[in-house]
């Protein structure tokens, strides 16, 4: 005779309908790995007429949040509705009501943490979150458990499957910006809205959430630099190729002597590291312990059921009470004082690509290259090629050392605004 | 005011030093993932003269295992001691005395791990065994807990870094099998005696391991198809580059509709899959289930310190009893019956690589492409070069399409016997 265990859904979208499926269709499965069955009891949702990719058996859908929260059978819920509000005043019932919560809603997360986390500690409930970065890729018990003897030193991570769709389309197809994303959301991996994607605002929010796990830091994302890919030229992408490079949407975090740099930016990738290869809407982190040295995770970081398999992971450990102690040692989002303190922006350092159209004309680079000296940037390699460009002017790219991202921007900006020079200029980190 | 909990630590080779290090030196740490403090209470070791790679407190150490079993306090041990006997009969003395064992030892595991287990549950303790299966990534937790709602399809995996290393360097140096194992020895990555490593006896009892956790199958370690790198020559070394291949040592685990399908072979890996870029003493791991897709692996194998992360976060699982929940769910090498049978090596599918020496006349390629096809097994392309060879022959390699490894083997046999054929003649399966 097998236990069982209630479980609850709120929101029946493409993840909910995905972990609906997998606890009706593989109960046997969770009962394995659960030493009990998991039953899915009751899914609330906002609309009751809209289609769902999932056949429920009748009865088992209401819109009414009390059937979830009034039903003291049900212990656990996974939480998937997106945005901020309801869904904050939701995650907020269930704690009150006594549940134990699962989430994949990042970005309710990284806004509202500290309030979720503070009112799961005072109902003595935990919230499992594996889904909310990376989707399939098991990152945050990685994180949290497996490396929990080491010192991370740094993560680099790909963390938005739109942008790196968009970014291989145009790689790979020599596709406009425009026609890449158009793409990302005929397929699916884009929104009719793609603000949060493209603008790294999302992968910004995911930075956050790891930065938290990794260094006991707790920044507002708001604070992290970030830039996204929206203003992506392709021309940057063929001379990154001419480089040996790939652009990728980089999510950094670098573990200082006294303080931690976290920035989300478009970067050149070195084609012979592992981020490099990462194709479409996978997603990969390269995190590096001070014991275990480097790992690399690679995988698909959304999609109905690689999300849906790390909630339903996250539902097994919430019953079994793995979760519960992983919540209670962590204590995260608490106020305890943040083990590092976010480095200033002007002080991160490393190498930069830079891209100007300048006259052709002699002096021009002498001009440029004095600049960069002046911010006591070394230039590493320079392309310039003669160009029947139709406006006189061609592109010249420039590969610089290590440079303080102070200096390299105060040295931009002066060669930005040179006469000969005419916009748009880029500037892009390089990594490996 | 944190609580302490004491731990033992029985064998201090390499990963016992390491771990006593990241015991003493990063007590801060631990005790920030744990909620308490882990404190190095005592060491046993086989010889008190020997030379250690850590500074340990005088009085810490004996030859004595009563120093632990006899100490109450003394909750949690890590059981880093090689091979069959004493490791086993150490163990059993652990758990009969109450503790909570950790251990990196495969050979153990594999061959004993129905006693061990069984032990552990009679005596109410958990084994934790991470650093059993390549070192510092994390494939046990992934399995056993982040990947629970799949339904893992397969497992292809790089589980030996002594192999790996001997690959690459014969790879990149053209060195010979000897050279290459010589340079292995000489950085410390194959012990004196490699026998283990390199005939595949480490890789197939790591794959009995991850069978058990990933198909609830229990296979005994010896009826596992395998063959090691031991016979390797540099010649095919070579033409796998030229067909755009790497050689890799490769343990497979494929599930079928009625059986699984488990193999431990030098294998041609197509230089597009992320397994071909994993180089010298390198793990990785490609798995795939059925929600999440497919994941990749890749890390440090070996080593003090990655094999000692594992370790000290199986001891961080352990004292927060984590690993007991883990442990008593998933009943491994229970008395259960196996979710799985072992398929026919015979009916095993695949594609291969096939290289024979001919005398150089006509007639010779048409008798092997008939016997061939006697067996059903169609080519995909066959290089022949012309060689200024001295005995009169010319290497002829054959890809083939799928075949079952049954109708491969007899007609790779019959085609060694030809007249025409002289040894050594080499078969190799591909991947990817």
């Amino acid at each position: 005779m097998v236990d069982t265990v209630k479980i609850g859904i709120v929101g029946l979208g493409t993840v909910g309908a995905g972990v609906a499926r997998l606890l009706l269709e593989h109960d046997d499965r969770t009962a394995r790995r659960a030493g009990r069955r998991l039953v899915l009891e009751q899914v609330v949702v906002r609309d009751l007429a809209k289609p769902r990719d999932v056949r429920l058996p009748p009865g088992m859908i209401s819109t009414d949040l009390k059937r979830i929260t009034g039903n003291a059978e049900i212990t656990t819920v996974a939480h998937l509705v997106g945005g901020i509000e309801p869904a904050r005043t939701i995650m907020l019932q269930l704690l009150a009501s006594g549940k134990d919560v699962v989430t994949a809603n990042k970005a309710l997360l990284a806004e509202h943490g500290p309030e979720l986390f503070d009112a799961a500690r005072r109902a003595d409930r935990s919230i499992a979150f594996e889904a909310a970065v990376a989707g399939g890729i098991p990152i945050i018990a990685n994180i949290n458990q497996c490396l929990a003897a080491n010192q991370i030193l740094s993560i680099h991570g790909i963390l938005n499957g739109t942008c790196n769709f968009i970014l291989t389309e145009m790689e790979d197809r020599g596709a406009s910006y425009a026609a890449a994303l158009a793409e990302a959301q005929r397929r699916g991996y884009a929104e009719a809205d793609p603000t949060m994607d493209v603008d790294g605002t999302d992968t910004v929010q995911k930075l956050a959430i790891l930065s938290q796990l990794a260094f006991g830091f707790r920044p507002q994302w708001r604070d992290i630099p970030c830039s996204g890919i929206d203003q992506i030229d392709a021309t940057d992408l063929r001379y990154a190729r001419e480089l040996g490079y790939r652009i990728r949407l980089l999510a950094v975090a670098q573990l200082g002597e006294a303080d931690l740099d976290l920035h989300v930016s478009p970067t050149l990738v070195h084609i012979r590291t592992p981020l490099a290869e990462v194709r479409e809407a996978y997603n990969a982190i390269t995190l590096t312990g001070d014991a275990v040295g480097q790992l690399f995770f690679h995988g698909l970081g959304a999609g109905q059921m690689p999300t849906a398999s790390a909630v339903v992971a996250d539902l097994i450990d919430t019953v079994v009470a793995r979760a519960a102690i992983t919540f209670r040692t962590l204590r995260l989002w608490s106020e305890e004082p943040s083990q590092a303190r976010l480095a200033d922006p002007a002080q991160s350092n490393g190498c930069y690509y830079l891209r100007f159209n300048v006259a052709d004309r002699p002096g021009v680079l002498a001009e440029i290259a004095g600049e960069l000296g002046r911010h006591q940037i070394s230039i590493a390699s320079v392309i310039q090629h003669t160009q029947d460009g139709t406006d006189g002017t061609v592109p010249l790219v420039i590969m610089t050392h290590v440079a303080t991202e102070g200096a390299m921007r105060a040295a931009f900006d002066a060669i930005d605004r040179m006469k000969h020079v005419r916009a748009p200029s880029s500037r892009m980190r390089v990594y490996g």
